[in-house]
């Protein structure tokens, strides 16, 4: 059955996903001779680099999501669809959804990731990712739940894994999450728990490479260590997990933690939809051109997280999965799927690497751009302000920079609530 | 097993449940010679005079809910335990609870009500109630994926069944969330929505008596309906719904009507635990003295909704269950355990009627305060400025209130988003 989207005389852009990418597009394809249809499974927009603070009660889910119809109310031949696209049927020039068939003249994948446990026993039954809204939700949840529950045990070995948290992954989500636990610890639990001893609570970021951040230069690899450290976290470099039962972490080198709070940040993969040929996909990415051409097809398109592109020299193992590469990917794409229409010829991408960021805690961040590098309470509040300004619609910059400032004042983390328990689903 | 809770040689107070009642009489026990063990299945305060617009996007839940361990932060012999009371053992004096007994030397319990289906078909697992936050959530989950599910029909019926809003019961919450829901068809959802036909949407409020409010006085019942009609919503009084399909409701009168979204607000039950004699429970209350002390018990007592008074005249039919009973009796009974510790004399519980009022929409309340009645604008200011008052942390109270100011301005509801999507529990 067709989904019910008016029939006009453009043609039809069908974009799947609604991240940074997606959205992207879609904006700049307004006031266009095109119908742009997007499809999303959730009616919302997620800012993901927030995400950690909602698991550590630091801001509520409404100040990172962004209602999807909101973002286009303006737009005319606009139409959004809440489904979830199964198949791509690129012969006939259809994508099946859960709700569906949509027709499209162009397709645009704009997927991104989802949480790769690379097959690891126990991590995707009993670890916790965090990757959307739910998840996020759900951690702040476990490890509230968790502290709960080491008040209730006179078992100091139960109670020492019930608080320990093992971030695992050393990217800018396991550093940014690791660093707001140990100010929940700091600042916040001792108030709530005072008949727990809380120096025996520990937070330990777990890494199987050599370093955290590797994608920063060292000065500020070594930057965030020591803020981590000042923090009171502790640092598992070169420990790669192999087996997790819900309490007990094994690693391959033997060293073992008693963790009931494994999270997990260390990987990706692209989310790829059934339908194209088997060329076309590379490392869970769709292969694109310099255009985001996906290979083998006139019409179908690829951008952000899921999309390889290898024309750049220096990106030529693809560009790193991060928000401006997909931002910069939707508003290119717009233009050239407009030249495409005109027949004009297509602009190849360029990434413009505008530097990368990672927030440890109060006026602890690394910031580096270009050959700018810089830190502490400046690079602190670089951090906060881009964040603010990538952040989606007005009231959503207001309200999390409301809660930042009173967090900071007030040393405090508000959303502590447990509002619907996790369980977990046991194997 | 018993739960691991500090034995000290002063007397044990447990508090069942961290409503209005429970919280002040807990508040009013710091400083004093005793300790206080709080035990809750939730772990915050729910303010659920405004749960209805967390179900309306208006609100998000951090802004009503508050974390119980940050309300007595700064108590000493003070213990809160996350857990579900399951049985009273009177003789033996402790509670077996989800996580383990406790011993008591006063048991109070301010467990407060649930909804109350009476038992009509359909509707315990059809219709949405919205007495907690979760179900308030399911609930704003249901009204955006109703809208979503409408774009996608051509089957006429269908459609109008999915846009159209049954609200069972006209006290106070019902008025409340009728006239949100009216807000969001006029002001909201045509921006979200241009493709749909939202003159087709309908809002009704059904009761079963012959007015809406009944506690208020007739001048106030006839301006809250002129203000429900004004909005645009239907008013079907004597009405009593006797069964839900999930699709057709049916009327006792046989009036029926189509709707995908019947929203329950028309009953409440005391919520009971187990344990006690028969004598000391009616009509789902507990029976107390004019000092809360449950009939047959000396050491146990009841306070809020849950407690089924008596002794005075004007209330001989018991109090209504209400916020302020709620408060009122937690803080007599903070000073009547204390005077029984003391072996001083108890205080009588006299309710101070403070007055009553409901919100319609912007610039409609209806107040009343002894003699004095009130409406409109004015009324509408007053009954902001109450809940914001009884908001529990200043935190709380500053969110709302830029949320209010925003919504006002903007004519807008942000928090349009379905976090979780609402899965029916189909029988």
């Amino acid at each position: 059955m067709k989904v019910n989207i008016p029939e006009v005389s453009k043609p039809r852009v069908v974009i799947v996903g609604c991240g940074f990418g997606g959205i992207e597009l879609a904006k700049k394809l307004e006031g266009h001779d095109v119908q742009v249809v997007l499809i999303d499974k959730n009616n919302f927009h997620t800012f993901q680099p927030l995400l950690y603070q909602v698991s550590t009660a630091g801001l509520e889910a409404d100040s990172i999501a962004y209602p999807i119809r909101k973002i286009f109310k303006k737009h005319r031949n606009f139409h959004f669809r809440l489904g979830e696209v199964k198949r791509i049927a690129p012969e006939q020039k259809f994508v099946e959804t859960s709700i569906g068939i949509i027709n499209y003249d162009y397709l645009v994948i704009a997927t991104g990731t989802t949480t790769n446990f690379f097959g690891i026993e126990g991590l995707e039954q009993l670890s916790m990712p965090m990757k959307t809204v739910v998840e996020a939700l759900n951690l702040r949840s476990l490890i509230l739940q968790n502290m709960e529950k080491a008040l209730l045990t006179s078992d100091l070995h139960e109670q020492e894994a019930l608080m320990t948290f093992a971030i695992v992954g050393g990217g800018p989500t396991g550093v940014e999450l690791t660093g707001a636990l140990c100010e929940l610890k700091k600042h916040v639990l001792p108030n709530d728990y005072p008949e727990l001893d809380l120096r025996r609570m520990r937070v330990i970021l777990v890494e199987s490479g050599d370093d955290v951040l590797q994608n920063m230069a060292k000065e500020n690899r070594d930057k965030s260590k020591e803020y981590l450290k000042e923090l009171g976290a502790e640092i598992w470099l070169n420990t790669r997990v192999i087996k997790y039962d819900g309490t007990n972490i094994e690693t391959f080198s033997g060293k073992g933690l008693k963790s009931a709070n494994l999270i997990w940040t260390a990987g990706v993969k692209g989310v790829i939809i059934d339908g194209l040929g088997a060329e076309s996909i590379q490392r869970s990415r769709f292969v694109c051109d310099e255009f985001n051409r996906v290979k083998g097809y006139d019409n179908v398109f690829a951008v952000g997280d899921v999309a390889l592109q290898t024309h750049e020299e220096q990106y030529k193992n693809g560009h790193p999965q991060v928000a401006p590469v997909a931002m910069q990917h939707g508003q290119l794409l717009a233009k050239n799927i407009l030249n495409l229409i005109a027949q004009k010829p297509l602009e190849q991408f360029k990434y413009w690497d505008k530097g990368s960021m990672a927030t440890v805690g109060r006026n602890r961040a690394v910031v580096e751009v270009g050959k700018l590098r810089f830190g502490g309470f400046f690079g602190w509040v670089t951090w906060m302000g881009l964040h603010l300004l990538m952040l989606v619609g007005f009231r959503n910059k207001v309200v999390v920079f409301i809660n930042w400032i009173w967090n900071y004042i007030n040393y405090d983390r508000n959303i502590r609530l447990i509002i619907r328990p996790y369980n977990r689903k046991e194997s």
